[in-house]
């Protein structure tokens, strides 16, 4: 394991994009993503990532100059089309027309179209928590778990990413995969050649298997059997038709086998608990921290706790990453 | 069992409401969805459900004649206080401005207060669907789960349901509790004096039972583990503080031992599909099929197929339940 501060992991970050020719824009806000995932201790979505921007980048499958464009799509819509940039920036241009229709209407929704994908949505959440809101997004991904009851691909791993925000503390937030694991930790173990748990996938068969390369060649299974592949559909649903965008299946078909970042939408949606409460919000909310407390205080977790461990340690130690990885994310520099 | 056509089913529940002093509206109400769960083979929340409405009325807790009230909260919500009655009427007391707000916004919300609460969801997510809306709503119940990780019940079954309109044929919905099964289905297990599966709960001392009545005293516990609680725990706060109301915890405090059905919030979220998608509605909306093709195609099954075939059934057959049950319905008639 090699050891890097926050700001040589940012470094390495941005001289990785730079130099492959993202635009500044684009340097910044990946790069802005990855370091959280590797700051707070997801290392599935930290610095890893980078060898798909490049590999995306040289496949042809995303524009490292895309500049997003924003629709005022309906009162409580907005739209932004990435025009085949990474998500994070499109996000970003969005962001203010969310919080301003979310705060007049009560709740409203934010579309990206047309985005190259891996980011971990708690980010994104992140910024509407910040922002006093309350937030759920979800995303596609390619065609890689097999609906329940089934044996191939439909779905992608689906990620349902949600957001309270507690006033003076850090938010609760949880960020999950509706796929039984993220795909990222079945690439993690085969990269370190260690077989995966039972219940994570199938073989091209539609046997279990414990081979993460032969799951990652045949399918995926759901987290929660059939109520976890309910979700799935859902989030397929949601987050491609209902805002005209690619399904995980049409996304891997447009991948075309060069393994790429999927390339379709995400849909977030946020609500304002002072449009729902009037001026009952502070003690109503108050009332969520009594939630909070009937789990803590059993000794369950809530389910961001670990992360903001992680960031703290990260705060002052610094992160470590593989050996192997950084030497891998070194060789990406070009020039 | 017994067998009754679907107007004997109606009529035995509207005698039932009626007779126990439900007004009128409340009786057409509640006997719509009862029927709604008999006719699809939803047993737990079917005719079953008459003794807790008679027993929640006969303890107080549910008010027989209450009208509920529609407020305008933002350009996007409507809010109905229910005012102690069953929630089914303030459902459909807020359904037209539910509409309209979504229509006109994209996407909107409807935050129903003070309902007492035992209906299935998927009825009112139906009502959405035909409007041609996609839907999503959610409720807490009394605090009978447990959270991943820990032993005592703070969440309620917390039922999440989904819609999304298909011309021409019947909806894509599922509406599935966030615990590992419904309540409902623990207590017929109960009355039936048949043992539950593992998984289902844990007694008191928080070990891991298959004695129905010892789950029904301990706790209860979510599907998927700390993704299901993840899910649970945003349950309780969307449909719970952030509308100003009650957590199932703050429920169950106020049920007081009397074993009513809650009292408490439900959120119905809605978003049209023609505001997202303007005149390529259509066309996005096709693409949907070929989602569900490929998990029909593989013999995989959409969540609603079973409710929809049994419907099917019950308009030729009528509905059968057994004659213990039937006895104590007939009981409940009053004069």
């Amino acid at each position: 394991m090699i050891r890097l501060t926050l700001e040589q992991a940012r470094e390495l970050a941005q001289d990785i994009l730079r130099s492959n020719g993202f635009s500044e824009p684009h340097v910044q806000a990946v790069t802005a993503t990855v370091l959280a995932g590797e700051r707070d201790g997801c290392a599935s979505h930290g610095l890893y990532r980078l060898l798909g921007c490049v590999s995306s980048l040289k496949a042809g499958k995303v524009v490292a100059d895309a500049e997003p464009q924003v629709f005022d799509q309906a009162p409580a819509i907005v739209r932004v089309d990435a025009r085949g940039g990474f998500s994070q920036l499109a996000f970003q241009a969005g962001l203010p027309a969310l919080l301003a229709k979310t705060r007049d209407c009560g709740i409203a929704a934010l579309a990206i179209n047309r985005c190259v994908h891996f980011s971990a949505l708690w980010v994104e959440i992140e910024a509407l928590t910040d922002a006093g809101l309350v937030a759920l997004a979800c995303t596609p991904s390619h065609a890689w778990v097999a609906p329940a009851g089934g044996t191939q691909p439909v779905f992608g791993t689906n990620p349902i990413a949600f957001g309270w925000p507690r006033s003076g503390r850090q938010p609760f937030i949880f960020d999950f995969a509706t796929s039984a694991i993220a795909r990222g930790d079945i690439e993690l173990h085969r990269r370190a050649g260690q077989p995966i748990p039972l219940g994570w996938g199938i073989d091209a068969q539609g046997q279990p298997s414990t081979d993460a390369a032969a799951v990652l060649n045949g399918a995926m299974l759901t987290f929660g059997g059939h109520k976890g592949s309910a979700l799935a559909a859902m989030v397929e649903l949601i987050a491609g038709p209902l805002i005209g965008d690619l399904t995980s299946a049409e996304s891997l078909a447009f991948d075309a086998g060069s393994r790429s970042s999927p390339y379709h939408g995400e849909l977030i949606i946020a609500l304002d608990p002072r449009r729902f409460l009037g001026e009952d919000a502070d003690s109503h909310l108050g009332r969520a921290e009594s939630l909070f407390a009937s789990i803590q205080g059993q000794g369950a977790r809530l389910p961001s706790q670990r992360r903001y461990q992680a960031r703290a340690r990260s705060a002052e130690q610094g992160v470590q990453i593989p050996q192997a990885l950084y030497d891998d994310l070194k060789a990406l520099i070009l020039g």
